[in-house]
Formats: C-alpha cells, sequence, structure tokens
C-alpha cells in the first residue's frame, strides 16, 4: 500500500506480474521516473523480466515507445531538401547492407539519416566496420549531421545523448538482466530511437533465422507487424521485409572484411545475396520516399552509388582510398569432404568471428578492424575435400581455438539443401 | 555465451526465465556469487521475478535453501541442556503469540531459540512489540544468546548478521521489487533462517486468510507442504498449522496494547482464541521435543509461564513490572447498527493499526510503543448501535484519519456469521 502521491513503483511491477494492463499515466510515470533515477535498477529489471513473461497489449507497447521518445528529442529534418528515409536492421551476421544501401539510395536522390549502434554479441555492429576506415568518425554534432544529409544525402553516424535517453539506459540494464527477448521491449526500443531520428519513412530489415536474434519466422512477423504498428502510429510510414538469417550474407563477416564487400557490391559486382538485399530494401527505401520511377541497380552500375560512397566517409573525415586494415593471421578451414554445402551456419560464424576479434563481449571492449571470416562457399556450392572453405583472419593466433570450437559442427557438406529465399515476406 | 569460466548469471536468469531448472552448481553459485556482490541487485530482481512467475521444482527449493544456510553460520545448540524447539508464524494482525508462547513451552523445560524479525506493513514484529517494555534489548551476542537459552529457555531477540546473509539481502531486495509473493522463495527464506538457527524442532503457524499474506487456503498448503519438507530434508523436526487469518487474533493489534494481552494470557485469562492456538501451538512444540506428558494448560493457571515471562524479559534488559507506554490520544468507532458483527477484517485492521503507527512504511522508519486498535467485539459478538466497536490509539491525531479510511467497509453488523475454526489443519 502506497504511502506517496505518486504511483508506486512495487505496485506497478505486481500489476505486470500478476497479468494486468497498466495504464498510460503508470507508463509515463515508469518511463520518466526510471530515467531521472526514481526507480532503481533492480526495480526497473524486475518489470522487465514481468514485461518479458506477461506481455503487452498494443496500447501499452504503444504508449512505452511514446514514453521513451519523449525521454529525450526529436530531431526535425524539415530543412532537408530532399525526402527522408531510413533502413534498420535486426542485426545478423555478414549484415553489411547499410554500406552500399546509404550511398546507393542517396545517389537516387532520397536522404538517409542512419543514427547507428555498435555490435554487441555476434552480430556485427554498422560504425564498427565503417571505422575500419582510416580518419572516418562516428561522433557528428547535429548541425554536421544536418548538413552531411542535406549536400551528401547519407548520414551514419552514432546516436547522440539525447536520443531517447530512457532506451539506452533500458537497453544497457536488459543486456545485462537476461531481459533482451521480449518483442514488446525490442520493438519499442528500435522504434523509439529510430521515429526520435525524425526520418518520414522506414524500412526495416527483420532477419529470422539461426543467426537472427528472431530464431522463428513466427516471432520475427510478430515483431515486423509490432514495428510496422508503432511507426505508423507516430506518422512514420514504415515497411518491413523478413529476410533470413540461417546462413551469413555475402562472403564476409567482420569489419574491415565487410567494408572490402560493399566496395565491390557499389562496384557493380559482389555476392549476389547482398546486391539482392541491398537492391530489394533500395527499392522500398525510394517507394517510401515517392522516388518510383528510380532503378537503383542503374546506380550501382553507373557508379553514382560510389561516388555518394566516397562522398559520405569523406563527409566525416575518412579517406575511401586509403587501404584498410588487414589481421596478422589467418588460419585455413578446409571442407572435409567432396560433395555440396548442405548447411553453414550464421551463429556459428557469427560467434566464431566474434572470438576472433571482430565483436566484443561488453561494451567497452575495442574491436580488432581486420578480424573476421571470409568464405569460400555458401550453402548450395560445389565444395572438394582438402580444399580451402573457410578462412580465418585474426591479429592473435591464439584466437583461432576457440573460432574453430564455436564453428564445430556448423557446417555439413553433403545432400543438396533446399535453399528458402532470402526476402521471405513483406509487411506494411 | 559466456566468455568466462565460471558461470554466467545471464545464462542462469534465461533457463529460468525459459522454465528450465537450475543445477545445483548453478544454485550455489549464484547464492554465493551474490551475497559477495558478484551478482547485480538487477540480476537478482529479474531471477526472482522469474522464479516467481515459472516456480522452482522441490529439488531447486530443497538447494537454494541450503546455498542460503551455507552463505553464513549455523548456529550450535549441543550445549543447551534442555530439548530445543522454535515457532514462527507466516504473519498475521494481532498475532502476539510468541509473546506467551516462548515462555510458556520454556516453563514446560523446553529451550525457545527464537531469533526474530522485525515487522514492515500491515502485520506487527514479535521485536517492536518487546521493544515496548521499557529497557528490554533485542540485540544479544551469541554467548548471551546461549547463556539465555540454557537457563531460561526461552530467548526472543535479534537475528545476526551471520545467520543466512543471503537471505537478509535477498528479502530487502524482493521487498521493493515486487517479487515477495513467491512460494518457494518465501519458504526458502523462512527456512533457511530457522534451519541455521539451530533449533532441533520447528512449529510452523502458517497464517490464511485476508490478513495473511497467504489469502487462499491451497497457497498456505503449499507453503506449508513445502516448509515442512525443507525442515526434515535438514534434520529439523518440522510441523505445520494452518490457522485463520481473516480477523484479527485477540481484540489488540498493536506493540503495548499486545505485550499487554499477552500477559493477561500469561496470568490465566485473556482472549479465548490466543489462548487456543497458543496452547495448539505449545502441545506441537512439547510433542517435537518428546515432553509429552505434560499439559501447558498447567503452567498458565500455575504462574509458572509468567514465571519464565519475567525471567525472559529480565535476562534482556527490560522491566517485567514496568508501566506500559500508552499512546496519547484515542478515537472511539461506534457500532453503525444494533446485531451481530458478521465480518471484522484482519487486513483492514491490520492497515488501520499500521497507519496510527503501530507499523512502518520503511524498514528505518520508527514504531510507536503506544498506537494500535482495541477491539471492542468479534465476529460472531453482539453489538449495539453508537456503543464502542473499536478504539485507536495514536501519538498523533492527525493519523486517525487515514486509519478509518483503511478501516472503511472492512467491517460489517449483520447475519450471524459462521465461524471457521481457528486451527485449520496440520500437516506433518
Amino acid at each position: 500500500m502506497a504511502e506517496s502521491t505518486a504511483f508506486d513503483v512495487v505496485d506497478i511491477i505486481r500489476t505486470k506480474r500478476d497479468g494486468g494492463e497498466l495504464s498510460d499515466p503508470e507508463i509515463d510515470w515508469v518511463i520518466a521516473a526510471y530515467t531521472r533515477g526514481d526507480i532503481a535498477d533492480e526495480q526497473m529489471s524486475a518489470l522487465a523480466m514481468a514485461i518479458l513473461l506477461r506481455g503487452m497489449t498494443a496500447v501499452e507497447i504503444a504508449r512505452w515507445t511514446a514514453a521513451m521518445i519523449a525521454s529525450g528529442e526529436r530531431l526535425d529534418l524539415s530543412s532537408v531538401p530532399r525526402p527522408t528515409v531510413d533502413k534498420h536492421s535486426t542485426g545478423g551476421v555478414g549484415d553489411k547492407i547499410t554500406l552500399p544501401l546509404a550511398p546507393l539510395v542517396a545517389a537516387c536522390g532520397a536522404a538517409v539519416p542512419q543514427l547507428s549502434g555498435r555490435g554487441l554479441g555476434h552480430t556485427g555492429g554498422t560504425l564498427d566496420k565503417l571505422e575500419s576506415i582510416p580518419g572516418w568518425r562516428a561522433a557528428l554534432s547535429n548541425e554536421e549531421f544536418l548538413a552531411q544529409l542535406s549536400t551528401v544525402g547519407a548520414v551514419v553516424c552514432a546516436a547522440g545523448d539525447q536520443l531517447a535517453p530512457a532506451d539506452r539506459k533500458l537497453y544497457a540494464l536488459r543486456d545485462v538482466t537476461g531481459t533482451v527477448e521480449s518483442i514488446p521491449l525490442i520493438a519499442s526500443s528500435i522504434m523509439s530511437k529510430k521515429i526520435a531520428e525524425g526520418s518520414s519513412a522506414l524500412v526495416l530489415d527483420v532477419k529470422v533465422g539461426t543467426g537472427a536474434f528472431m530464431k522463428s519466422e513466427a516471432d520475427a512477423r510478430e515483431l515486423a507487424r509490432t514495428m510496422v504498428e508503432l511507426g505508423a502510429a507516430h506518422g512514420v510510414q514504415t515497411v518491413a521485409l523478413l529476410t533470413g538469417m540461417s546462413t551469413p550474407l555475402g562472403l564476409t563477416a567482420g569489419n574491415a572484411l565487410e567494408v572490402r564487400e560493399s566496395l565491390e557490391v557499389l562496384a557493380g559486382g559482389g555476392p549476389s545475396d547482398v546486391v539482392e538485399l541491398t537492391l530489394a530494401l533500395a527499392r522500398e527505401m525510394l517507394t517510401c520516399a515517392g522516388l518510383t520511377d528510380i532503378d537503383p541497380a542503374d546506380a550501382l552500375r553507373d557508379g553514382r552509388a560510389m561516388d555518394a560512397w566516397r562522398a559520405m566517409i569523406a563527409a566525416q573525415g575518412g579517406d575511401p582510398a586509403a587501404t584498410l586494415p588487414v589481421a596478422r593471421e589467418t588460419h585455413v578451414v578446409t571442407a572435409p569432404a567432396t560433395g555440396v554445402l548442405s548447411r553453414l551456419d550464421a551463429l556459428a560464424v557469427g560467434v566464431a568471428a566474434w572470438r576472433l576479434g571482430a565483436g566484443r563481449a561488453r561494451k567497452e571492449d575495442p574491436v580488432s578492424a581486420g578480424a573476421g571470416i571470409v568464405l569460400h562457399a555458401k550453402p548450395g556450392d560445389e565444395v572438394r575435400a582438402g580444399e580451402p572453405l573457410l578462412e580465418l583472419h585474426a591479429d592473435d593466433p591464439a584466437r583461432f581455438e576457440r573460432a574453430l570450437e564455436a564453428l564445430h559442427g556448423g557446417y555439413e557438406v553433403g545432400a543438396t539443401p533446399t535453399l528458402a529465399p532470402l526476402v521471405i515476406d513483406r509487411i506494411a
């Protein structure tokens, strides 16, 4: 029984714990009080666990997201003289799509205002990848951000502290309390940041498969639908593609390795799955931006996308012509038999790349720019016993052993696999 | 994926969150790591919420309890030249039973080593009640505790920091995170302290009803059974009585008021329900202690129990002959109609007494010795419109209003009620 006139956080926790619905004022108060430190971390984590296990209604999710947006500022992109549209991926292995996609869409006439994060766990972070380019910096002021968006048309930079600070605090808490895997909490976390970013439209790449946070298609669909609804409720035109993440995207996982592969795509080449997904997302973004008569494949072919990439990198201090870092050591994994590669597990490759130094275990850890994995075959490709299947890259050869452990059981040579389509569905 | 060789607390939280069973080494590690501060409060509260919502198996509860006992010392009472037996109540309104019971059982030849707590919320704490006696002190050294137990045969004092420190820390955390109402966590909390106390036998008074933590008989039975099994597993002979707590015990709720009523019982008088429960629990305790040929009713009648009380109070610095504190102000609530009191709700009276100053909202709050409520009728008694029904006692008259609010709807004059038996069942 609360003796205070404000809300009692224990009452609120108990309501959710017992399967009840939180009211709008309760949610507003929880988010504001947690942001200013009046609700302790141990109280918020208990509430997060109750939410994870009891769920939230659509009304609760919408309010929770609105309250997180209201905990900080919402950027105003009205001065940008192009239609704004961003893309967000729920995270996968070898997912470098933002790198070719942002300059490609900019080259086609839209503006891409991407405030991004760093990798944690087995999925890579876009900022970590770009930071392998000598001189490139992730931190921009609001003024620099708006100027680059207006001139170049594409910015990928770190989100400032003013953007959804409640989410920043809650995300760090969920990460250490086993409360990440909640669709309402994931959806509100992503969408609060993306809506606060100020973009008029948003295309979501919701990954499903072993290397994704969503292992089942049903969960991925629910997450996609929840986010599309949240976007619409806040006036952001939102479309989601459901895409496969059971095997890595492209032939590389690792920071500089993925930049190199992205450059191949921007030069008109690159692995077919990376090109396919880049173009599919670009088409969705251009449609959202009202630029429906433009084929992004042309901009890849004729060099305009590469020009936009160079401008985007240079605007943030990077040298687009600089040599990319290479890891000091390599270790080759050969195919165990001759036949068809029937399976190459995204999670196994992601964890192995992480252990090689491409990712971080803790937020404060550094990453190795050169570390990662190069694939010599993808599921469905023929392989020959004793020939290279995977190439591990690391600065410290001591890292190979634990990376190889992660890969153990992660690939198979056998029957020709039935390959699922990369783009599974579109949810709007 | 943990990068450490010890257990990863996030993995453990996720296991329980997803409905899995924790292993013995995982539980041992969780309790030890939390006690030494290697698991953060926000992680433990998330785990506690997962336990509350997912439950624990009997094997998990047993190990959790054992680990909490192992977090501190287990007292050695082998030097005490009497059979040792303690009693624990899960908490109720007007529950002063320990006060007459401990000296009564000591007077019959057993030793009662009761390490007790303070009240929090609407249920009173035994130490708070005894502290209304001028001079009496709750803190004893282990040597004082053992000496008093051997000579007087009854000690009620504060539990030291060395007794189940994991429980102490976890209980405080659960209190502020909405994770109190879990049968596995309640059972392991009570039993870890009681087993560590070193008593050979234990009689539990598991309360059920509006004024108890367990509102349903099914929950109370499950809690009783769980605790009886935990006691047996640790070599402590344990019996539980399931007793009603829908209306207050006796005619008083409040610290000095309850001491005064206990003295009436020790003098051979007192309210019939308090006498009945005191004797029922005393008989169980004496049976556990092997003293089956002694009728405790004799010791109430012939003054031996009162002698033991005086010795017990004096041994801890209290003056058994001192005048007890009285609140400065009283307020009388009269019966709204003539008829039979059909209901007098324990929770309403408990919350009202608490608001009058008898209890505390926060651990660090003081309590008022004189504050509380005197009942002029119990359910089944005849009342007359306009005559006193309840007497509220407080030091500050400003407290009456909120106490009256708590009492609103808490009593009814109407049809003769069907009174349930006080002792509902015995579980051994």
